[in-house]
């Protein structure tokens, strides 16, 4: 049972699309805790600026009550409701060790969303963005693929825990964060997975976690 | 006195310069803990990076003892030694509201870099990279400044804490962080601050911390 979540009201405001909204939206799905989930298309947002509420100009923001508090940032937004929901479960990481490596981990995914942003997304000439496209996936996105296959496989031989978690013996936030991540490249490039087998079976068990199987079912 | 700070060694490798090893070169050096502070050339980290320490293939990142742990992403790292060194004073925040409201404007921060980066720094061709620069200061750099000074004003009224604290009425992280980007802004960019005298007065008053004065001294 989620700890403290009936005390608040909570709006998750975002775009439409999954992106660095979604493992958000999972971590409520999963501590079935109610939000109101704010979808805006790009057009609704230019307006919405104008009302000043989200506090660095920037999507996702998180409402928590009438605005007693207002958050951006989406892995600040993620950890704070980690720590809200389970603490006592260690969904932020059990002890600061394991909170650190938790983060590690989120952070670590952040960092090559924006890459792929910068790198590739924003580029508009479409043969310039192709070739971008094609270094990312061979150097940078294998890359961060190797690294996260290696750390399951370490944490589960430590913990002996099938290499279901990034860090300790249960879930945390981080695996929310790169589980989005890992399906969106899935979605983008269709058997990216095929030579990391261990990320497929990993992306299968999360998404198959009672708590949230039905709504991704019925919204990835 | 820093908790917990005697039973462990640090070691934290980066490039020479401030960047991002800096906020967390300052946390030490705040609490009075002994660490290695290993500096390498662009040359040595092509080297240092076969030895496959760095756990994702990045600088800067911090060893606890012997390789027990090793972390890697500058924001983690600078929370959790936060939270090692400083937790019963709120270093981290105070609580879980305040512990969000600092990582958002680490975060922030940590965003901002990012994004001068890979619209300003990354670009080779000068004409086209001094046009950049020009966009960048005027638009996102002078929003930055107008939403972090608004923040110290917000708090420092709620707390009446003269405008020295981002975050409840103690230093933070975050504090930090933000002046370690406040004084490289300054750095490239003199007088960045004039319109900003709030902010100015913020980063006198960090880098005068009795804890950090003589360091910051020696090395900015």
């Amino acid at each position: 049972m989620p700890e403290g979540h009936k005390k608040h009201r909570y709006k998750l405001v975002y775009f439409q699309g999954k992106g660095r909204g979604e493992p958000i939206r999972l971590i409520f799905h999963h501590f079935g805790v109610d939000f109101d989930d704010i979808r805006l298309s790009q057009e609704e947002w230019q307006a919405h600026k104008q009302l000043k509420i989200a506090p660095m100009d920037q999507l996702p923001y998180l409402v928590v009550d009438d605005e007693k508090l207002v958050l951006c940032q989406s892995m600040t937004i993620a950890r704070y409701l980690a720590k809200s929901f389970g603490r006592s479960q260690g969904f932020a990481g059990k002890g600061i060790t394991e909170a650190a490596l938790s983060d590690m981990y989120a952070d670590g995914v952040n960092d090559i969303i924006t890459s792929y942003l910068y790198n590739v997304m924003f580029i508009k000439d479409d043969a310039a963005k192709k070739k971008a496209s094609k270094e990312f996936y061979k150097t940078k996105y294998t890359n961060f693929l190797d690294t996260y296959q290696e750390a399951l496989k370490n944490n589960s031989s430590k913990h002996e825990n099938s290499g279901h978690f990034l860090v300790g013996k249960q879930l945390t936030y981080a695996d929310f964060v790169f589980a989005c991540a890992l399906h969106t490249c899935d979605e983008v490039m269709p058997k990216s997975l095929k030579n990391h087998s261990l990320l497929n079976d990993y992306l299968t068990y999360i998404k198959n976690l009672p708590t949230i199987k039905d709504y991704i079912e019925k919204n990835w």
